[in-house]
């Protein structure tokens, strides 16, 4: 678990994009998002109040989320400097970057040093037992894909703001590197081992109350060859009485894969539910989302529409619309 | 790789049961078993020549497997003294134990000083590739199975062997430990990180003649929750021409999930097939290996004539029938 709140690193970022991670943790946890540290060269601007290291440690931050990728995958001796100094001026470090903050000497050293951790979000820091598939207490929401990328994590997100904005109970559960960061837990799944995947789903959500909702993070697609399994230990560890279907109705291939066209909606709620009603008897496909970033709003409207005919379930794009029919079908099963 | 032949270390096995990877060995790769190494109170038996170190290696093994289960899952002192003569006789080791034979100091510095290979095969020796879905040539047959340990092995093996009988030309894939041992080679899948199992099998499984058949040993069930994800990841990087139904008729619950019955064969049929077609679009179920160990002869052979009639499919027990009619199927297609 990462000690909240942060204060959010965006480096020489070269542009808007490259802060992404840093932008989704000010977005969905504002409250935990204290203030920016910018370098010189910096391209990019959350709004956030700009701070030094003692200022944000005397606006109580706790750790220094490094919410940029980084240029060429390397740590750059500007970089290095600053965490070094974040790390002596009493931060924990936290980092999604394919290269580790621990694979670091001089980071390893400062933190030992100073008795600060650091949070390497990429690889799994836990043992997760395997899965024994028994039944828990409360409800469990999975979003699941036509693709990879097609919104799966801002759906989620997004109902669970919504559920919380009805006075429902409901817990966002990240599955990959930026919701971990995002809410500062989770299971990195692509990282697992392939015997404790689905184990790992049911140790990031165990028993709860019976009218609280986890909300989980989908990754990948049953549809995706090269992550259908890590899909499938989402189904299974995460045993849903709820499914989500999301889709980009304008991708033509699989991403990353251009012999591969998408499946339908109709496809992934099929083979999905055949395969959750396994774990999980009453599991109902409750909601579509549709990431209609690239359609304007009309056409979104009449393919909202369309889908929401044919399938007979609430569709809706929660970045223009929000999350709150989503919300409404889950409190009503 | 692993260098045959081997001699197979029995050690001081308490019964035959726990030899039982020697034992695959002898079976399926005659060729690869030179003779046993027993210890003093060693109970089992494979009717093997028993070889000193010095024979063996006379006799041309290059690998010492242990191929016996240790008591208690540490290195005895008699097994390490053992070990360290053969890696200095000028044997490589192989092992799928659980406790690592690279975690044993005297072995690591035993085998650098005399320029020996430690094999484990439980954890993967390569960097796999992700999975890129691209349609490689060659055929390719995997086994799928209503659950755990109901005869995927086996029944790859068999086949494998039945198609070299017709003069056809195949290939045993290992996917676990007990199968890497008696090939010699193939990905420990339970041990592989999620994002790269598909690319493992892919990896495992590359171009080929086209009237080359893979024979893929599965692993889990597509209705097994703990381990679903590895079935996945086999059918969607194997990318099979064809599958082969696997069950145990017998069987009340999923192997370690009390609350789970076992789907039918059927039901396996239509999700892996729905599933495999993604990867695969000519993809076919071909036949059915049922293990009927618990079944009279005459049981058996209702069964399977039943199943036959039922599926429509040729249906055999390959420890009783051997595999030729599953051969016979692929060969047909």
């Amino acid at each position: 678990m990462i000690k909240t709140p942060y204060l959010l690193f965006l480096g020489d970022a070269p542009d808007h994009l490259a802060v992404k991670v840093a932008q989704g943790i000010k977005d969905w946890r504002p409250e935990n998002a204290v203030g920016q540290l910018r370098l010189d060269g910096c391209k990019a601007d959350l709004g956030l109040t700009d701070m030094t290291l003692a200022q944000a440690k005397e606006a109580g931050a706790q750790t220094l989320v490094i919410g940029v990728a980084n240029r060429g995958g390397t740590i750059s001796a500007t970089w290095r400097a600053v965490l070094v100094d974040a790390l002596e001026a009493g931060f924990d470090l936290a980092s999604g970057l394919h290269n580790l903050l621990r694979n670091e000497p001089e980071l390893v050293a400062a933190a030992e040093k100073h008795g600060r951790s650091l949070h390497d979000v990429r690889i799994p820091s836990v043992q997760y037992p395997i899965a024994n598939g028994v039944k828990r207490s409360g409800k469990r929401v999975l979003a699941v894909g036509t693709d990879c990328s097609v919104g799966k994590m801002y759906t989620a997100l997004a109902l669970d703001a919504a559920m919380k904005e009805k006075g429902l109970k409901s817990s966002f559960r990240a599955t990959g590197q930026t919701g971990i960061l995002i809410t500062g837990e989770g299971v990195p799944l692509d990282a697992v081992i392939a015997d404790f995947m689905a184990g790992s789903i049911e140790y990031l959500t165990p028993d709860n109350d019976d009218d609280h909702w986890d909300i989980i993070e989908g990754q990948g697609s049953l549809f995706h060859v090269s992550y259908s399994g890590v899909t499938m230990a989402l189904i299974h560890g995460g045993q849903p009485d709820a499914l989500i279907l999301c889709h980009e109705p304008t991708r033509k291939t699989m991403r990353g894969l251009p012999d591969y066209t998408l499946p339908t909606l109709e496809d992934v709620r099929d083979v999905a539910l055949t395969l959750a009603k396994v774990a999980n008897a009453g599991c109902q496909v409750v909601g579509i989302s549709i990431n209609t970033q690239h359609l304007s709003e009309a056409e979104a409207d009449a393919y909202l529409a369309e889908v929401e005919q044919r399938l007979g379930l609430p569709a809706v794009d929660p970045f223009r619309q929000g999350a709150a029919r989503l919300a409404e079908a889950l409190a009503a099963l």
